[in-house]
């Protein structure tokens, strides 16, 4: 799968700013973990809890700081911040081909469509009227972009991806298979019996750099546009709902849902499953554990949590029970504290006799 | 985006009872929020919280209730129900063209298949064996429709859409992208070692009027079929096991969970990514708020939540902590009721020596 | 939509290894439950609570074991285990087609493709170079097949789905509607300001006799693959990080997200809508009730919880308060009982005095 030639440890080093302490004409050909690398792979040591690792690493080279550059038993490579060059390195091994441009025979194309030669179509794509493909785009299999849609340049859509007509798409944007970005965000008036829709008249805006993992929904906005601003991540089955508008550089982990109109700062972190009411505003440098339920704003940066820990099944069910009766226990003890005030002044008044 | 002409506020009164305050002449050309909306643009007045907008909107003319008719700057448009006459309007504006019946020379038909003249079949469209699909439907691109399915007349489903085999859907249906009607229920026997696998053998039957949001999976039923009743409102990335019914006008936020044979009632509303477990009655009314799980059946109408608020990650462990001590800290507060009224009992006696 | 010519009560009751107590020559043509079964259906008793409807039944047969095979109204077909000889037949009930071989003149094959000829391939199908696709496997609708993946003998993935490059998948796996896998797995560098993406270069390998739901997610490894063991069973949506390891057997409910690098034991179950944090061991056996949040590791097998109970809201409203202040709570109900130890012994040296 890997479509790389190998790469001497200078030409890596050299790429990530890095010191190459032994050979550096070995040749690497992969990545791998500090246990299972072996002759021809490079791995890195970025957390101390595993030294031990790094020290019986069969490992070609290892990307390491300073400190730690003895304790590698194969070549160094001495590197500031060895998780980040690592990052780095990735991009050198990675499985996805260069664009291949050209428009699939099998794609289907509407009028007013503009794509630049240099986008790859894929095989069953279908292009609304006049969607904007720019340069170094591809757009997987099966994938559909709605009318008046605008993909930005070297952008990369997986496939079986959908946009509605009138989604804005920045550069550098890499949205995976399953996604949903446009569709009716979920307004309805009450009108006595039955809901009656609201129409969604907004958009969506994706800006440059960000990530939309697998299966993940974002809905176009009410009356004004859903937005996702620069070098967001997103992970899958998220599910962002109408008017939200998530700051830049902000991560957002599986199966978070954020409900509409709430807007969460820049460089926060939401960790996986947790749920986020509407209407909201989210401190800058937010960040929320797993599984939290957010139901107000944030106003000052922290770390948040809600629900309550694991325990064996018998001890929670007796918990739980007791939780029920939380606000009636705390009375009762207010009850015994007043109690034993005056029991206290009364035993005083028995010390003084 | 919006594909209208234009409107006089003639015309938009009239298409919801309402009465103009102002000249009926102006032409709207697009709805806007109070803040944003100007020229050529028409707004509402629904929530009491927003008065010092309508007072400073500069929209063309808002829709507004009796009583504020005067708060309006630009022309008031007064209707019994601001929210809903905005809902209604909507409809005007939106971004969705008119069905343009045929069937798209990418699209695959089988054998037996029926389309309506005045059906829209997208690129990509499979249609299996026997599917029938009645007037005013559209199918977007690359949906796949299983055999025997039956699409009822002025129904919308989008893109990427997949209905499995023996599918039933109602008039006035829109189904999102993504979304997956009929595939198996979680159904398995347990054979000591491994699990063996129950065929589904129903299927799914969606009633007229019904949203399905973008993602959401709604399984066939295991031997009778999964019912979604006329006017359900179903948002996005919601999980529907075999067997589940769900009451007519229920609405049902994004990225919850029912599990198989539960029964929701009508006019009910379940928040965001709630979790039904299976075989439960949940009755008429009932409404469920953000993130609950019930494991109960509800048998009277109301409000119920489960789970605890958000608080700073610290604070957080030191209660999570003590939850799983609370039953033990429930005995000892009864443990020093008991001792206090023994105490009190013996202070009488002091006081009385 | 069922395609059956119908059995007679011995060739079933040979199927399972049961008895004919009644006409064995009478025929099924379908299944159904106790209540709803008549003429020419066959049912199951497996629940002692459904007793009264077993007698009521007017089902042509049921499935019961030994010590029910009076109870039964119609012919009885005696069996040791009721429900999974009813899990057994559904087979011979299902609406699913056999494979019909062929590659559909709309799927586009890329160079490099192995199909045998004992496959089918549907409309719309996109298999990337060297996919390789075994004996009696089916492939639906629009599903996308990344290059270098193998699909082992006699699966079948349903319409939709999306494998991405490099996913090996074993032999009588089910895939459905919506699945994504080998997306990647959500891992970022931070860089002081912005996330660099970690490309990820692992795979994703299923095991034989695997079930895997709809609008599941399951993402490649970063480095090494993630891993679905054979006979795991999955629902819909649930998300699936990288280098997760799920052991043989363990089915997991409905919308429940396991985060990156954890390991699941074997026979294990999750009920729906839990979270399970990354870098975890769960122990063979472990059991986890819905919506259960498992942030430490599970050494013991046994069931596990957490979460607090459905109550009405205003109740809730006031114990959700007493929650945040639980800690402090405690610490009262301590100096409650110390200041009565005190009172305890002073009210002895009143007594001795």
């Amino acid at each position: 799968m890997s479509n790389n030639r190998g790469y001497t440890l200078s030409e890596l080093a050299a790429k990530v700013g890095g010191r190459v302490s032994g050979d550096p004409a070995r040749v690497i050909h992969s990545l791998a973990t500090l246990q299972t690398a072996g002759s021809g792979q490079l791995s890195f040591f970025a957390n101390g809890r595993y030294l031990k690792q790094l020290r019986e690493s069969h490992a070609e080279a290892v990307l390491v700081s300073d400190a730690h550059e003895t304790d590698v038993q194969g070549v160094a490579v001495v590197v500031a911040d060895p998780y980040l060059a690592f990052a780095e390195l990735t991009r050198l091994f990675d499985w996805r081909l260069a664009v291949r441009p050209g428009i699939h025979p099998s794609a289907q194309v509407a009028e007013g469509v503009q794509v630049s030669d240099d986008a790859e179509i894929g095989p069953g794509v279908v292009l609304g009227e006049r969607v904007v493909v720019e340069a170094g785009v591809s757009i997987g299999a099966n994938s559909v972009i709605g009318r008046d849609s605008v993909i930005g340049a070297d952008t990369r859509i997986e496939a079986n991806v959908t946009l509605y007509p009138g989604v804005r798409v920045g550069r550098r944007v890499l949205i995976h298979s399953g996604a949903v970005l446009g569709a009716d965000g979920f307004g309805f008036a009450h009108d006595k019996e039955r809901w009656i829709k609201i129409c969604q008249l907004g958009g969506v805006v994706i800006g440059d750099d960000v990530e939309i993992g697998a299966n993940t929904t974002i809905d176009r906005g009410a009356l004004e546009d859903t937005w996702i601003e620069r070098g967001v991540k997103l992970d899958n089955q998220i599910q962002i709902a109408h008017n939200v508008r998530i700051g830049e550089h902000t991560a957002i982990a599986g199966c978070t849902a954020i409900a509409g109109s709430t807007r969460i700062g820049r460089h926060c972190t939401v960790a996986g499953m947790s749920g986020i009411t509407g209407h909201l505003e989210i401190a800058d440098g937010t960040h929320i554990t797993a599984m939290s339920l957010v139901s107000r704003s944030i106003t000052r940066p922290g770390a948040y949590s809600s629900g309550t820990g694991l325990e064996p099944h018998q001890q929670w069910k007796r918990n739980v029970v007791r939780f029920r009766q939380l606000d009636e226990l705390a009375r009762r003890v207010r009850k015994l504290e007043q109690a034993l005030e005056h029991i206290s002044i009364e035993g005083q008044d028995n010390d003084g006799c």
